[in-house]
């Protein structure tokens, strides 16, 4: 059985990829409705759509913004989004919000909340897809980003307010990772997000009018972290590397934009020329083809009926102690009709990446 | 079809359970290879064994260290385990090093590295498992530890270098993660690997005696670290929650090994007063039947005839950029004969874990 044969919808790929900006517009709307939807029919047709138009995609710069509620997300994008656009980009601003309740209305990506950039006919702004599970939602929005591609985007932003894994989600779609972090509040040490330090390319303390002081010691302490966990360079990086760095700005007073594209900028250049861009999107995308494998698998496992109706107890026996993880592993992996032991007479999978 | 019917070897599980040191200590060693046999007789028999012994298990305290080469492992294990002789009570050390080869001869666990430890009639010493995948060795090494707790030893350690994902695989057996780290050599400050504090318990700064201003710097460097990652308490820990602690001592002097084991019992003390150490445990059951489970379906779909007649052309389209990774994986999940279109439209499976 092969899938993905349907041809591609022609109503969708002409003014997607040659169409002027309302009826473009329209058609980005479309197919992103289209690759959201779980009807088999409508998934044909998305697959053969971002088959036709894969060819036409990878030309922007895919960059990944996280911060926490309160840090200026937002107002953030918008300044740099309006930034952009007067260099004479194109700018998209998608999101990846597992949390986001199935009626539709996250919290990020809100047009009501970029005001000046949503209205701007340079700029496309669309929320999280909602439901479903993570790797869902990511994946749906990993496609969404080739569709912008192919509509001419040049930059696009995949923002995240860091749910669960959800960083790692987006780290793992973009070309760079832009961590924001609000200036030290007080005595304490502003917390960083556990391995949040490891993700981040960038890490960006915004609100820096506030408090210039707070702000230069938040950014002294974070370098010094940065050192400490071999993230800076130094006598650990390797040559030719991007030391991530941490920038000061105010998204507000639109301080410090031209600075930090300034440095992503840089860090593109090195990327590209380092051939480690083409790399990054390589292991990108093999990682991105085995993590929906193993989430099929995963489902078709927990809906095989003689899974299902053993796995309730045999969880409980194993949380009560009295039968061994792996041998109730192997009882159900018996029932999905696969008899297996791991050991090194059998060959390992050459195809699959290590884990990032 | 059930597996694990069979019923206990005999042979074993009586000595095990109930021998004299040099009988039981053959027991053990048998019992241990035969679980790390691949032969399906004796996987079953392994299984039966493992269930039969399960219920004699849990009373040990599992102790994870890590630490990169030079660090002082073995010099420091041999030092704990003749102290916790002293205690009174029987100490065993198993290794989880994927590295080491199929001739077997790992370096970690060597006895020939721990001289005085090793003869001891009250320790037992295991080199890591050869061959095989991490999940498998971690797999087999989870399984001695059990077999080791059944046959009455109640501290088990179990020590790994670090190599790749191996520091995770060890803390997620274990109840407690220790790391060692060497004191600050030079004006460079020391580079910790990516991700460890989040999962060290303990930081152990060895060799202090040989620069001991180094190591009070080190000291002080890494805590502000773990504070900045919010690992380290103050306002942001939980209540009642373990704060990661940084030790300095010295192995080779026997210094300080007397206040580590009081961190670890303090820890100790902690967790089961709290219920976190019964929560752990059962966290890691529940992981560790999983991570199995999605290992025997990885390797069902890899050895999948259709899929593999398929896999390495649909892999190269993806890389070259003309299939999108997501359609790709569900033309070869199709291939396995799993037809899957990941939505909200589908139940998640309530009996998984979250990511760990």
């Amino acid at each position: 059985m092969v899938i993905a044969q349907d041809p591609a919808p022609a109503a969708l790929l002409q003014p997607l990829l040659h169409g002027e900006a309302p009826a473009q517009r329209r058609a980005l709307a479309k197919a992103i409705t289209l690759l959201e939807s779980t009807r088999p029919d409508h998934r044909r047709q998305a697959d053969a759509l971002l088959n036709a138009l894969l060819p036409h995609t990878g030309r922007a710069w895919r960059l990944g913004i996280s911060g926490v509620p309160g840090v200026g997300k937002s107002t953030f994008i918008e300044a740099l989004g309006l930034h952009l656009i007067g260099l004479g980009h194109r700018v998209a601003v998608l999101a990846v919000d597992p949390s986001s309740s199935v009626s539709g209305g996250s919290i990020l990506g809100d047009k009501t909340r970029m005001e000046k950039l949503s209205t701007h006919e340079r700029a496309f702004i669309r929320p999280s897809p909602s439901g479903g599970n993570l790797g869902g939602v990511a994946a749906r929005t990993r496609e969404a980003m080739l569709v912008c591609e192919a509509a001419g985007y040049d930059v696009v932003i995949v923002e995240t307010v860091g749910v669960g894994q959800s960083e790692t989600a987006v780290a793992d779609m973009t070309d760079m990772f832009c961590v924001l972090q609000l200036p030290n509040a007080g005595d304490d040490l502003q917390a960083i997000k556990k391995g949040i330090m490891e993700l981040a390319d960038l890490i960006v303390i915004n609100k820096a009018d506030l408090d210039p002081d707070a702000a230069t010691r938040a950014q002294a302490q974070i370098t010094s972290a940065l050192r400490l966990l071999g993230l800076h360079g130094g006598a650990h990086g390797e040559p030719g590397a991007w030391m991530p760095r941490v920038l000061q700005l105010s998204a507000l007073q639109a301080q410090g934009i031209e600075a930090f594209w300034q440095a992503v900028q840089e860090y593109r250049a090195l990327q590209e020329a380092s051939g480690r861009l083409t790399q990054r999107r390589q292991r990108q995308a093999r990682a991105w083809m085995w993590e929906r494998i193993d989430a099929g698998l995963r489902e078709a496992f927990a809906h095989h009926p003689a899974v299902r109706e053993r796995l309730p107890a045999l969880t409980a026996e194993v949380l009560a102690g009295r039968v061994v993880a792996s041998a109730a592993a192997r009882e159900l992996l018996a029932c999905f009709g696969v008899g297996w032991i791991d050991g090194p007479s059998l060959p390992t999978n050459q195809e699959r990446p290590p884990p990032c």
